[in-house]
């Protein structure tokens, strides 16, 4: 494997926003859900998580051109036990179901102390902190997580059976702290634009088809990924699975690999997202005080960095300088929102 | 380093049982405390888990000789939120607590679909599996985590700063699945038992006071212990300071130490404890079908091993064979019991 030189353009948000939804619209969807699909596509490249930003945006067309994804879903929201939710994505993308999930969450969460969305028959091709981020903001804690589609062997094996499963949390305050990994040691996106850009995949990220640790990134999408700090993370993915495939009824990222078409957007699958209001247990007035001493202590440490601090620092940077994207995948999002 | 030779005894269950409940009771404890204490040690070394078995009596006798451990708590649950119980542990060890959150949180969690109990002021000595097994037996799934004193240090630190900070989660069904693991790369009780036996660490399990990784378990224990899975483990053990910690008003790790006597036995702190009821997520008649198609496909994967099948193995076996304990061990237990 060589490098091959990859060109890029710096792009305001702005251009990005209308661009994805000019695409999306002219692809077949509603109002509505090009405006949440967006969102979490500008929001991706506001913070320079670029494998979850316009680099997805192939994918979500790729969906709506093939019929897999319901470009006019109009999400519901149902109560079906005092502290859980159901929320029917209706085969659409994500973004607009977790903006309906969020909606009915927040006021559950705020009177039982604690409560549950599962949000079923998504399309989830989007960065899970960008999900939970309105609730933190608005001073929830939040955790959720998702399944996709088989491309983790499981410690041991050899062959694809978990998704890469990502998991998120956060938690309100002054810090308002979110992180959000996948339980594959790398993330899909990172390996896949690894591969575009004829780079290594970073060490222990998967192996070869043989079962054979490699860092080519098209050996491993040809093989498997590894999960994140072996039997735990792999623990960890199997969890993700139970939580957001066998306990809402959705499948699981074996069972939504044989349904779906191949059309290389995100398979029909669930998302189970809690949500919880640190004033309901039993601390009201001292949590936020508490958190706030808390990380004080943590950053005080010499060497410390905390997950979203990477986030954080290159929003102030690209808000100035725009986002930084590959001439050829500015180049097809303008054709597909019909631009040149 | 050099090994150093440890000779073991075979000991039956019921005798560990006598002796542990016997010598809880010298010390101070109550029938209900040194019964559901008992249970937990018993537990784990039906399991193999030496490292949360009879090994941890001592430090559970020196907490109730040195007034820390109140061995005569009467835990008191308390709904305070429709989805919150809040259970007062007085001081006492986590086990009978753990027992009245379980007896409390199982109806809840089935009338509520999911619902969560903050144990507070609690000496927690023990493994998690144990603490959940119960609820996973009767149906309900479960996920709980505790904090430490700081033992670990946050990725690019090089300081403890966070606990062991353990993680279990159950889900139920014919498979009865069951993970607990440290999120430290290494449980603590692991390092201090290589210590004993002259053993090294884990390659990774830790720092010396320099910051420098070093696999002797001496210098881990006077240095740091590392995350597990590098940043991902790291975020995880934050996010256990802030539920088991800030969420429900107890000692973070760091603040624990504060104000530790450091009579060697466990710190005050608190547990968090969610239960959720898979019949009310909106798949009543098909969770339990799918769960057990979903493992038999994963347990097909040649070179799987799942979390709790190295404990199933090691319980059949010790139900035979009885625990392996250092007779160093033992006989500090029967003086403690004063059987000899």
């Amino acid at each position: 494997m060589s490098a091959t030189s990859v060109d890029f353009v710096a792009v305001d948000l702005a251009d990005v926003a209308r661009v994805a939804r000019a695409a999306l619209l002219r692809a077949g969807c509603d109002e509505a859900n090009a405006a949440a699909t967006t969102d979490v596509i500008v929001r991706a490249e506001r913070d320079g998580c670029a494998s979850h930003g316009l680099f997805r945006l192939d994918g979500y067309l790729a969906a709506l051109r093939s019929g897999k994804a319901n470009g006019r879903a109009a999400p519901v929201a149902r109560q079906i036990a005092p502290g859980v939710l159901r929320i029917e994505a209706q085969c659409g993308f994500a973004p607009l179901a977790m903006q309906t999930a969020r909606e009915a969450l927040a006021p559950l969460a705020r009177m039982q102390g604690l409560a549950a969305a599962a949000i079923v028959d998504a399309l989830h091709f989007s960065a899970l902190w960008a999900d939970i981020e309105a609730l933190v903001d608005e001073g929830l804690g939040a955790l959720c997580c998702t399944a996709y589609l088989p491309v983790v062997a499981p410690t041991g094996a050899i062959k694809p059976f978990f998704g890469t499963n990502p998991l998120a949390f956060g938690f309100p305050g002054d810090e308002g702290f979110i992180f959000d990994f996948a339980t594959a040691a790398t993330a899909r996106g990172e390996i896949q634009i690894a591969a575009r850009d004829g780079l290594l995949a970073p060490e222990g990220a998967g192996l070869d088809a043989q079962g054979r640790p490699t860092r080519d990134p098209a050996e491993i999408l040809g093989g498997a990924q590894s999960p994140f700090g072996g039997h735990k993370g792999s623990a960890l993915a199997l969890m993700i699975e139970l939580l957001a495939g066998v306990l809402i009824g959705q499948p699981t990222s074996v069972e939504a690999a044989r349904e779906d078409n191949g059309d290389g957007g995100p398979p029909r699958g669930g998302l189970l997202l809690l949500a919880f209001d640190p004033a309901r247990f039993g601390d009201a007035a001292g949590w936020r005080a508490h958190a706030s001493a808390y990380f004080a202590q943590l950053r005080a440490l010499p060497g410390i960095r905390l997950p979203g601090d990477r986030r954080r620092a290159e929003r102030a940077r690209i808000s100035v300088e725009g986002a930084r994207l590959p001439i050829a995948l500015w180049r097809a999002a303008l054709a597909a929102a019909g631009e040149t």
